[in-house]
This record gives structure tokens, C-alpha cells and sequence, in this order.
């Protein structure tokens, strides 16, 4: 689970693209792009018989995809040892065309599949919570207090291989028709989008003698989240 | 499908929240807002015994959310009188807390789950267009050529019922254990996000008299999308 020899994106049919090819990326480092500057995750589940997504937080490590939750989620029980998909999304900016149907998103996406597998080693365990933490709140980890042994009996962490997954980027303005062009109908263009950081805000109850951490203002300095 | 009466949210067992149940939302207005105020969602559906989720755009009209792509599309052509889920949601700010487990984030999200129903109707289908473009593009449709004939039979339109959805809702500090506020272990607190647009950037190929319209520098000026 914790390889870290790269592996080649998208082997199988079923995550190689058929429609829109242009917009498809076949590289490894484009899919590790685009999850290592996500915040957030959509997980898919079958549940009964019908799908179910649900926002969670991840973390990569090399080839493995990490996601934990609460022991009582049925939602993450129901990933266990079964199909799974976890795509991570980026709008990029918002493309005014001069027709309504070629209105479209810049964006980066990933689209991964494959089987969840329950992690039991308890080393392995620590080590996936400590990525999972250091993917949204990176330099974090070695100053808080690590998870307790009653925190590690209430969580699951689940690993997805990051072999079978489909990688796609729009970017650019509006594709027009040459003849919408030439009538001149509508102004076109994109709007670009961007996350961006506002200055942190201390819990009420700190001690006077905790500064805010330089991981934290350092964020906020560089001002892009994504984008 | 366009029926704008309201209706109660999660009237079902399954949609109706088991655990943290004080981030939990009931009222029908919180969904409309989680929904009104996305760009993208991430829709879930079975693909073989597998489930996929793709993200995409919408609408929403009263009671009805909309989805739409092409007739050639395989993800889409799957959903069509089958179980789906939708999600959208909001991240606001990340939580730093003074131990590991206790590290979150803000958010507000929408999970629907329902059947979506191929439209047919060529009215409907022209509505349900409109509606998308609007979602993402408000105040564009009517100065943009509408889909022709053409465009019409290459898109699919699908319509889902927003009956049965859970809403959460995260805001505030993180939550510490009392020993490690009174251990003074860490900083903690929250780093806020937003998201925002830049300037826009016209056609290049635009012709000189095309200014920006107001509705595209209405929404820069305003600066936050979300947040």
C-alpha cells in the first residue's frame, strides 16, 4: 500500500477517456497535481443499491490515497473492501461564451477508482492520519497532541490504490462557433476564479504565549490556495 | 418536476442525520441556499456494479435540480432512471486544533440522493438549459444565441427531485479536549478561506464595441463567490 514507484495513470478502460480527449491528461505527476493542492474530496459509495457521495478530507502518500472517518460512519463502512471513486475537483474560472451551449468552467479534475481496503496495522494507521492532517495543515502534525489510543479505536482509515483514475484540465477562454464570432452576438471571455486565505483567527481560550504558528501565517502570505 | 411548492427536507431514514447531529440542518431554505450558492456538484452514479462521481454543473428550479452533458456520454447516460447522489459543498475555513483527531474543517454541504428522470419535453429541455447557464452565469442568458436545433439533440437533460437531502453545516473554533486547553499544547484556531474572482479576461478575437457587461463586472467588484 505504501509503494512509492510511480506507476503509469489511467491503465484500464474504464478510466481512459473517450469524449473530450483534448481535456485529458495521461501523466502521473498531473494526477498527483491536482490531489496534492485539493482541500477536500468527494467519496462515492454504493449504499443498498444506490450511490451515495459524501465530502471528506484525504491524504496521498506516494500511490496510496488515505481517507479515515468515525468507526460508526456507515457511510465509510460501506467502503470497506468494496468499489469506490474519489474525485477532487479545482474551478479554475468561469468561460462566458457567445452561445449558451459552449458556456463552460476552466477546472482540474480527478476522477479516481478503485477498491478501499481497511487499514489494521496500527503503525500503518498512525502514519495515514499523519498524512491525512499534514494534506490540509501541512508542518502541523509534530506540534499537536497525536491522536490517543481511544481516538485510534474510534477511526477507520481506508486506503485506495491511485491506479485507475482519470485526470482532465480545461483551461483557456470560450470555444466559439466562427459564426457567432463573426456576428459579434455577446462579449466572451473567462472569469477567473482563485481560493484565497483571510487572516486567522485565534481560538478564544489561547494562552497569551502561543504565537501563531509560521505554517499558519505563511498560508496566509501566500494568499492563492488554488488557482 | 417544476413544481415550486416547497417541500420538508430528508423526510427519509436514510437522508436523516445518525451522527453529529448538531451540525445537521432541516430546513428546506438551508438547502436551497447550499445548492444556489455552488458552482459545480459532484454527481454519483453506478457504472457498471461500480460507482463513478463526475463533477459537473446544474441548476436548480424550485423542487427540481437540473443536470445536463452530452448524448454520447457514458456517465451520464448511466443516470438516467437510476439512483444518483448529489453533492455539493462549500469549504470556509480549515480548524486547527491542539490535537490531531480534533482538526476539521468550516463547510456547508448538500448530499441528494433520488432518481433522475430523462427530460423530453423540448420546453422543458430549453428551460432546464437556461437554468444551468444562469446558475453559473447570471444575467447571460438572454444576450447569448440560445441552442439550436442541432445543439438541442446532442444534449441530454436530466432532472432529479430535491425531496430527499441531508444539509451540515460546520462553522466556529475547533472543538479541544479540556486537558489539552488547559496543557497549552498548541496554537489553535481557524484559517479562513473564500473564494474569489479576478479580473475578468475578454476574447481575444472580441470586437472593439463589445464592452464587459455589467452582470461580469457586477460579480468581480462584488469579489467573493462564496465565503
Amino acid at each position: 500500500m505504501s509503494s512509492t514507484e510511480p506507476v503509469p495513470l489511467s491503465p484500464t478502460p474504464r478510466s481512459t477517456l473517450t469524449r473530450s480527449k483534448e481535456r485529458g491528461r495521461v501523466e502521473r505527476a498531473e494526477l498527483d497535481a491536482v490531489l496534492d493542492t485539493g482541500l477536500i474530496c468527494h467519496l462515492g459509495v454504493v449504499l443498498g443499491d444506490s450511490p451515495v457521495v459524501i465530502p471528506t478530507v484525504y491524504g496521498r502518500d506516494g500511490n496510496t490515497l488515505y481517507l479515515h472517518g468515525s468507526t460508526g460512519a456507515g457511510n465509510l463502512r460501506a467502503a470497506v473492501d468494496a468499489e469506490i471513486s474519489v474525485a477532487v475537483t479545482h474551478v479554475d474560472g468561469l468561460v462566458y461564451a457567445r452561445s449558451a451551449m459552449h458556456f463552460s468552467m476552466n477546472y482540474r479534475s480527478a476522477v479516481v477508482r478503485g477498491r478501499a481496503a481497511l487499514i489494521t496495522d496500527e503503525d500503518e494507521r498512525m502514519h495515514a492520519l499523519r498524512v491525512i492532517v499534514e494534506h490540509s495543515a501541512p508542518g502541523a502534525w509534530d506540534r499537536v497532541r497525536p491522536p490517543n489510543r481511544k481516538e485510534m479505536a474510534a477511526t477507520m482509515v481506508l486506503a485506495v490504490d491511485l491506479t485507475e483514475a482519470s485526470v482532465k484540465v480545461r483551461a483557456g477562454g470560450p470555444v466559439d462557433d466562427p459564426a457567432d464570432v463573426a456576428a459579434g452576438v455577446a462579449w466572451s471571455g473567462v472569469l477567473p476564479l482563485r481560493q484565497v486565505f483571510n487572516a486567522p483567527i485565534p481560538s478564544p481560550d489561547l494562552g497569551p504565549d502561543i504565537e501563531t504558528p509560521a505554517d499558519v501565517t505563511a498560508r496566509v502570505s501566500g494568499g492563492v490556495v488554488t488557482g
